[in-house]
């Protein structure tokens, strides 16, 4: 294998479609979300990639062992065509976050990508009822129109900038003429959040343009209410471990 | 030296050949395996592989120093030819598994291999009397054949996926054409396991066809039976610490 | 994007220029001295370096993000011409700090420079309330002029040498014919620290002999001094942990 | 800077020299040891090796500022030419512990050595009153030659093999047909060893056959008996921890 390998399964003709990223990271929100969509919608495997910059590892699912990957979807039947990127890791290495980044926007090239969304959560360390969601972006323009569904765009926050792909999506991807904006759902930070995920999906169904329903999301997001409420009564009798409250789900 | 340097003490013909790897890992069940068939055949040493991505390291034996590398020696007096891959160290840098992996692979390709067997251990987390062994693999028919001789295939396990060389043999591998599985005998993970490396053979013997005695692995299996006793002993009047059990052997 | 993307907004031609570094470290005094300088004089920016060695991350300021890059600005209204390099981040890998490090040094080399002052912090462990300034030099003659000025050159210190781009800017400066000097603010390693800034700054306004005020960085001392005060109240009645001192600011 | 940046100021003829290494390790005997060869003899500096494999950084002496590398010394005044391998610094990362170490097998190549000598300590966790040499070679007849000058070549040690430039110069050297050992003083581990020092190149002149005092050795071993005889008093009042003996000295 070289740095890179790339199965190119079909590359259909997109009418102008936006890249939405959602990859592993806090609360899963971005992955969740970007899943969603790929659940709900008919979508085709356009591009896997393969690279050493991934984990050594494949994974396993009923004993068929699959190597570390990222996939790109090309989603018609949405009333805006989308390529949806999804995976199971981040780099493993700090050069090849950069080097991986440049490999999916050389995708979002190929089909004539202008704008990049990129999801994700934002940790606020406690339990969150109605998550807002929380904005970044590479130009005044795209800050103004997701204004305009609702993100909200703080003066300090998040803090720490944007780490890994979902920020060099946007670092980079501006370097390289595009449009991109992060998404963030709030999320306590312990547990996988289905909730911020489609909190971030109703802001972005309206910034794009698409129309989505949400059983699937909802059901999960129901089942973490019971782990939610079980933690709420262990908090009422004892402060439980940051431990117990780590990734649950 | 270049990145590898792989030495060629021998390129013999080999009918159908399959490679058989066992690196340093879970109670060092692969290593321990793929040792044994060393011991018990008659192997000539076909490829040495050394290379900057192992750690910057001599072993010593009796005085002699040896540098790291990976050995691939030649079976032919078993009812099957093998290529067996053992070594004393995995890859020190993410990059390096992938790269180090593939150069395995090269030394299949050049052999003619078709079907790749990586044996390992998967860690149960307690003493196992009777170890099973799970296995994952890159195609169904290759689950098929190995279910019929008695590998277990489980919906999550191991949950964490493969890691290192032996996942890369399969999932590179897969990319490049071979079929490859992995045999994982469930081990303490506290503990060097013989017993689980008997058990990984036991099964690999009828999958691939030899036929081998379990004298000297029947020993060392003994001889860590004292020490298990001696452990569950120490389990009945008090409870060791984790640090007791580390790989003692 | 390659190891490296330099862009170059302007090339004006200097005058005899000296190349300041400021980018963070102890007491982030390197960083707020040059900092000031570019609060205080006319700065124009003239080169803006990506790179893959930088931590993969965006910062973000009011919802609009920056890849990570480092800056140098060049001024000209100073009694001497001066190039200024900030920026928030070191490089994220050891071959990285090297190829940084010699990507600003023909930043130097494009403005003719010849003399390279690198400004950093040396910890001493407790609140300084008169900082010295501790230097390190390439050359004899270059600490004989900055002894004039008053910095300190001590037998053993820093004890550790410097390390990351100020040591290398000496370093690998020396070696392309630079003579060049780290000047190292006394501060606690606890605080964010202007005072120590600001002593540093006027040992090299007269080393380099331009003229500048101090009046926004009196104004940061001053509220670092409060926090300062009631840290020594806090000591004076129970001695605080050393994370409630670290780099409160 | 390229990957290497070798200086060459001189490049005597020598006769039949041997290669001594002593890079920092275990009680610091080696470099101790090669040190003092340079004190008492008249050495010649005839390469400089920098590169970005060594950490970022420059020490600091009296003010003056040195960029990490490696020297090696031409000794001519010996019964014996030497050439001596120094420096502060190992590699920061695996491939560059490789490629260290064939850059300094290349200025071997260059200087006709034919025997290495690689020097360091071996821990034995305890205070050592009369240290023993244990050693390692590449060849059965270096090992015999050494167990004449008094050698010890023990089954399993050191256990862990030899890591770094030191071992590297046995396992790449035997690979570019160069004999080499390594000779380690046993040394308590937690001390600056300079009895062991003292024991390894005992050792090493009868081997390579030349003369050298011990006076500045013996006075700096004597400053460390001083040091053992305060420890061994605190040991029967009290166990010192572990922190106390790091590396005095």
């Amino acid at each position: 294998m070289d740095e890179f390998d790339i199965e190119t399964p079909a590359t259909p003709d997109l009418e102008d479609p936006v890249l939405i990223e959602g990859l592993p990271g806090v609360g899963h929100v971005g992955k969740l979300a970007a899943e969603h969509l790929l659940e709900e919608f008919d979508g085709e495997l356009v591009r896997r990639v393969y690279s050493e910059h991934f984990p050594p590892q494949v994974t396993v699912d009923e004993g068929r062992t699959e190597l570390a990957s990222a996939e790109v979807h090309a989603i018609r039947d949405a009333d805006r065509d989308l390529l949806v990127l999804t995976g199971d890791h981040q780099a493993g290495d700090g050069p090849g976050h950069y080097r991986l980044a440049d490999a999916y926007l050389d995708v979002a090239d190929e089909f004539g990508v202008e704008r990049i969304y990129a999801l994700g959560g934002v940790p606020t360390g406690e339990l969150v009822d109605e998550p807002d969601v929380v904005g970044a972006a590479t130009t005044d323009g795209f800050i103004d129109d997701l204004e305009d569904v609702g993100v909200e765009f703080r003066e300090n926050e998040p803090a720490g900038g944007i780490v890994g792909v979902s920020g060099l999506l946007l670092g980079l991807g501006e370097r390289r003429g595009y449009e991109a904006a992060c998404l963030m759902g709030e999320t306590s930070g312990y547990l996988v959040d289905p909730k911020s995920a489609r909190a971030v999906l109703e802001v972005l169904q309206q910034a794009v343009d698409f129309d989505v329903g949400y059983d699937a999301l909802e059901d999960r997001a129901e089942e973490m209410e019971e782990v939610v409420k079980r933690i709420r009564q262990m908090e009422q009798s004892a402060a439980p471990s940051e431990e117990d409250l780590r990734y649950i789900g």
